[in-house]
């Protein structure tokens, strides 16, 4: 039995409409003169990377961009990126502009200048031998919390795979949030990502007991624990509320904010106590069709809860309650039934995919999916109910 | 009004049961040697010091003790402390292991190796210059959450005040929470400081919202913001269920737990979201009678819930229902006058004074409290009734 969680922080969140305008305070502190912006085009074609540049460049910062991040980042942009910074300033600092891909491949980039190297060198776990280049992470979806947590993804093409880098060291030194960058975003990316947040949080509630998780030493991801628990659960809350009103009608400001703010909770919690089966299964199922991660964590986390409510009623029956699941005359059991069906509901609400067969998964892959799910040691681990081929397997059917 | 709400966190927080022998990997991540402890008679009485002395002899760090902290420590012992530091040792790591008081104390001691000078120079907010020398904060006691707080108290002997430095530089760079080095806390010091707790969870949950605080640029205390509210929530649930355990049951090492738990919840919500009235109200009383921070504060609460009822029934009800008070058949208005009643007899389940005239206070004095505490805006202002002399007087007879 382990004895010992941990929780590490973002140092400084800040957060509010109009937020931004922060960002000269914020370099201040850090007593930053050269700034290097990372986005990609979406988001200078929103407009939204002009805004930030006007702001610094009022403040009179000597600020250099890189626009060209892409989603789902390879490790090729991240060495880009970085020769890039270098052969055009010394900097102080950096902003990641965008979506957890921009702010990923800023986390690598702040990473390569601090400790040189190749992404490579960093692949895995607790690789990161000390603090990374000052970094400020600018949200501009409601998703996948990376201006807070210790984990970047890039894609590794050769070899088809997603890979990350996670270390304490990554966190974001500054998380700003400002919802009215997030009011542009489109209904469909609103989706995807919105429900990534609610995998975020769904799965780090419900991971397994941090007592119970069976491996040595210092760990990431370490399972559920009660300060995550208390961030997580807050997120579940904000997400139900706020999502279809997001997805359905993104000008509403207030949901936006709801949204970033239950993306952000979530972050905080799932970095520290980890995700399980559903993301697990996500990354086999990422190797074989181009859905973005939202849409498959989303797709697959109603049908992983259901696998997990007889090990983890409780829980699910507080979710319910989170959905505004009316308890009376319901017993715990039943009301955590309800809890998956809700999130099912969700799914649908906003309109993405609720089964594998729809972004072109066969019955023939299910048992490679899980067999490479299962090998993810760090996810399955978490998981309440040890998952097994053969019940993964059975999953993924009733998903197809 | 206000957009913008900030969240300012220790980047490293480890707690459970044994935790204290991951000092060594603390130490080894922060690079340290030479290692300076700060502790005081009661914590080396109760074995605890020598306890954490013994851990760090065997991991062959070079060590120096000072073990004269005081209860409320006054601006000398910050000196005195200090120059013996510097005498005896170039220090890399400062320990603070105890309750509020050895904290407070490491924290000026750690800010004066950083940035040198006296005490003084650093009193009231942001005063702060950059980072302070890396501490590792050890609480013995669960109630003032010093080890994630922006705040150091000192006591100034010569004018018979309290005192404080308040900057998030203040903030320990690790907070260490080991429950099993609270299981001797005498029941009387385990009332107060646990009450205190409680005091920084409500009154950080029910303080005004941050956007119609009035006040303008960087504020320490904000008002109450989302991401406080859900920490301080958890903490009241925490220290609701467990604090008359922890009192009349000592040994329990679950209550003791979770009330170390709920200290650090609180502190990590009332230090971003600030303390009200009976915080305001607390330091001219603190100058008149010798009784501890806690009891003061916890006396003082139901009475300042009952003055702020009307005006914040909402979170009052929700307050009731940590406290596992039955809604059924209440409206949220009945539900709320509980809110106070429920805290108020709390207090008295553990054995602390709930009238002032039992402390010492007498008619005469009420005025001058009065007047005295709307003097300290940055708490006036954080109430969510908007504090006036008469009000205040009549809060405080009521309390008498
Ligand atoms: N680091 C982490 O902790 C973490 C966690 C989960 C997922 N991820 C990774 O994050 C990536 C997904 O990030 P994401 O879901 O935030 O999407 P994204 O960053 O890939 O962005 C998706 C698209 O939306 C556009 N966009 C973003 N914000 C916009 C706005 N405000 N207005 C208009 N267009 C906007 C972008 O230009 C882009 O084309 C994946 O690579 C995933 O693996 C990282
Ligand atoms: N920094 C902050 O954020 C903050 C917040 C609230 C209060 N405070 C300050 O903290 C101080 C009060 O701190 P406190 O309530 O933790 O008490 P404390 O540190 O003053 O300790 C009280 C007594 O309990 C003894 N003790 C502590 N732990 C023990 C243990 N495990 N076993 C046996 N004895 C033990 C101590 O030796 C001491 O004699 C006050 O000065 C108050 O103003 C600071």
């Amino acid at each position: 039995m382990r004895h010992t969680w941990e929780f590490f922080s973002t140092e400084r969140i800040v957060y509010g409409n109009g937020s931004i305008r922060e960002l000269d305070k914020i370099l201040q502190r850090i007593k930053a003169k050269n700034v290097f912006l990372i986005t990609d085009p979406g988001i200078k074609g929103a407009g939204i990377a002009d805004k930030v540049l006007r702001l610094l460049e009022e403040a009179q910062y000597q600020v250099v961009v890189y626009d060209q991040a892409v989603p789902e980042p390879p490790i090729q942009t991240a060495i880009d990126c970085y020769e890039f910074a270098k052969a055009h300033m010394d900097t102080d600092a950096i902003i990641g502009l965008g979506g957890g891909s921009s702010i990923d491949l800023a986390k690598v980039v702040a990473l390569l200048m601090a400790h040189g190297g190749h992404p490579s060198d960093y692949f895995g776990e607790h690789r990161v031998p000390g603090p990374i280049a000052p970094l400020i992470a600018i949200p501009t979806t409601a998703g996948t919390g990376s201006e807070v947590t210790s984990v970047a993804v890039l894609a590794d093409l050769e070899n088809n795979l997603k890979i990350g880098i996670s270390d304490n060291y990554l966190r974001p030194a500054v998380a700003l949030l400002d919802p009215e960058l997030t009011v542009g975003l489109p209904p469909y990316v609103t989706a995807c990502s919105g429900i990534d947040a609610l995998s975020h949080a769904i799965e780090a509630y419900t991971a397994k007991d941090f007592r119970y998780i069976r491996a040595e030493g210092e760990l990431l991801f370490q399972g559920s624990l009660p300060l995550a628990d208390a961030l997580a659960y807050k997120a579940i809350e904000l997400i139900a509320k706020n999502l279809v009103l997001a997805v359905q009608q993104g000008s509403n400001l207030e949901a936006r904010g709801n949204m970033l703010l239950g993306s952000l909770l979530a972050g905080m919690a799932f970095s520290n106590a980890g995700t399980a089966a559903a993301h697990a299964l996500a990354y086999p199922i990422g190797g074989l069709v181009k859905s973005p991660h939202g849409e498959v964590t989303g797709l697959l986390l109603p049908y992983v809860m259901a696998y997990n409510t007889d090990v983890e009623q409780e829980k699910m029956a507080k979710i319910a309650l989170a959905f505004g699941v009316n308890p009376a005359g319901k017993t715990e059991k039943e009301l955590a039934e309800v809890a998956w069906q809700e999130v099912f509901k969700l799914v649908e609400a906003i309109g993405l995919p609720t089964r594998l067969s729809q972004i072109g998964i066969k019955e023939e892959d299910l048992a490679e999916i899980a067999s490479k799910s299962l090998g993810i040691n760090r996810l399955i681990r978490n998981n309440p109910r040890v998952p097994t081929q053969k019940s993964l397997e059975e999953l993924l059917r009733k998903a197809l």
